[in-house]
């Protein structure tokens, strides 16, 4: 195995937020699924942003925020993604390249325009999403450069692009040129929508040991594994998954690699005012640590820390230096 | 006079903020004009974004702000100012009708694009902008309607817009109907630079009686006045502009109305994050207070207190409720 040029590289949905806080009227009266994401179109995107007030533009994406946390953290990260060729796609690109991350996927000429997520945070800091997918769907498989996946050590993969066919057949031709090459693959399973529409392709994925790293809340362990007890959805993947890493929102989070389990809090805070990217966040810091062959709760500590930073301030990318952060919790 | 419909109506750049922090090094490696405004060509725009780091969009331009802080306050507003038919027009129109705005100036199709305004904050919280004008600098005089702006008790223009020929001719018209109508004409001198292009321009306007609020910042009233002094400066206004309002940064705000002086220092914050709008919102809340006929310095300290809250963290658009937090600190 050649030496990797890249720590992490990533294929994700290439979104720019648009987030503005709400009361919890107003997700009542749009009729919105409070803390969760739901995809829209283009007529149902336009009336929530008509009904939406006064709001921010901030680069988002699952994938793409983990990304940008490790590249924070000091980590060597490409992405893969696909915008438009429009105003939105020229911000995600910058955001993206402006956090020293590798990213050449070409725009995408004529409609749709770039994914934009439309968030309402209500003032218990949860965030509710309406994605309208855009041009992000139509990442071709032709775009995927199959060196580059195997030139990093590890894969990263968001289960909402599992969704649209042209980015999961992009993501299944990923998967091969990075076992090929002898990469760790690792997957973030997203929400639970996704998995109700593909949990039979994920469980073949963990079956046929094509998943080395999973990351699930404990709401989407439930619903892979068909349980509604996080030790019985451990033990439905125990052996399956080499490492498996279970948030639990403000309960903290649980790792399981190899023989080794690990359990930490949630970092404290002062205030939580945006929850955002939490998961994406977490993911990071885990990354991070696992790259550089940390132990396994120290992973899981970086994942928390990071999480920590992003739910304290509006957006899903990080506004403190997260690289000095970690050093100053962790010691 | 009829009954005014309107508060306060206002005509500036329709401008989205890209915002991002930077250390002092790239201020003097790009040759920025630390603390000031610049003009920049459409080149030189995609030479800054490039250098600057990761960044959110937020809506901006100076008067727009001012609206943004009224309407938050509780007064009825209306906008004139030229977007492009693009995804930032999009984004501009959004946000100032979200915050209760009427703003009907048509998108202007094809190119330039909307005008954004690339703001590098600095550790000491000073913004550095660089500002490409776009479809901003092209509205033209047919697109203003003299009976809204008749129906308005304070017509706001700001310096800025006085620079490009096709607002400037919009603004001389929105002079004559609010003065035909008997409305006041309230007016912000913005930059040193506009005054050194436009100073014998606003002179003339001052002497011909034709506004009736003043608003400098120590700077522009030095450079409008031929002085360096606060005290000589006000008195080379004495007697030709009923209400002059000069802010002082940190050093507070001094206003003379009638026969009347007040000044108020500035408002404690915590921490100034961005000083991004300062100037901006402290109009507001000045002029918050003055249509609902408050005294002087009351006045002075709604200004005090909006400008102090639009430091306290990133863009120019307020992030607490203003109205509440006036109400708390004034009593």
């Amino acid at each position: 195995m050649t030496e990797a040029r890249y720590d992490v590289i990533a294929i994700g949905n290439a979104i720019v937020d648009v987030m503005a806080p709400c009361d919890d009227e107003l997700i009542e009266e749009l009729g919105l699924n409070h803390g969760g994401m739901t995809l829209v179109d283009a007529e149902r995107a336009q009336e929530l942003y008509d009904a939406m007030g006064p709001a921010r533009e901030i680069s988002g994406g699952s994938a793409a925020n983990t990304l940008a946390g490790l590249a924070a953290l000091g980590a060597q990260c490409a992405f893969i993604g696909q915008v438009a060729d429009d105003q939105l796609g020229e911000v995600f690109a910058h955001d993206i390249r402006a956090a020293g991350i590798d990213f050449d996927t070409p725009a995408r000429p004529g409609h749709p325009p770039t994914a934009r997520c439309l968030i309402f945070v209500t003032p218990d800091a949860q965030r509710t999403m309406n994605t309208f997918l855009g041009a992000s769907q139509f990442l071709p498989p032709a775009r995927l450069n199959p060196e580059a996946v195997a030139a990093a050590k590890v894969l990263y993969l968001e289960g909402y692009l599992w969704d649209p066919e042209e980015p999961r057949a992009a993501m299944r031709r990923a998967i091969e040129a990075a076992r090929e090459a002898g990469r760790q693959i690792a997957f973030t399973l997203s929400e639970v929508f996704v998995i109700d529409r593909h949990g039979d392709d994920f469980r073949a994925l963990i079956e046929d040991g094509l998943i080395d790293i999973l990351f699930a809340n404990h709401h989407e362990l439930f619903a892979l594994t068909g349980t509604d007890d996080i030790e019985a959805g451990i033990a439905a993947l125990h052996g399956k998954v080499p490492t498996l890493v279970v948030t639990r929102s403000a309960e903290g989070a649980i790792g399981i690699s190899g023989g080794t389990r690990a359990e930490v809090a949630a970092e404290p805070i002062e205030e939580v005012v945006d929850t955002t990217g939490a998961g994406d966040l977490f993911a990071a810091g885990f990354l991070y640590g696992h790259v550089n062959g940390e132990p396994l709760e120290r992973c899981l500590r970086m994942g928390a820390i990071c999480a920590a930073e992003i739910i304290s301030h509006y957006g899903a990318r990080s506004e403190a230096d997260l690289r000095e952060l970690v050093a100053q919790r962790l010691g």
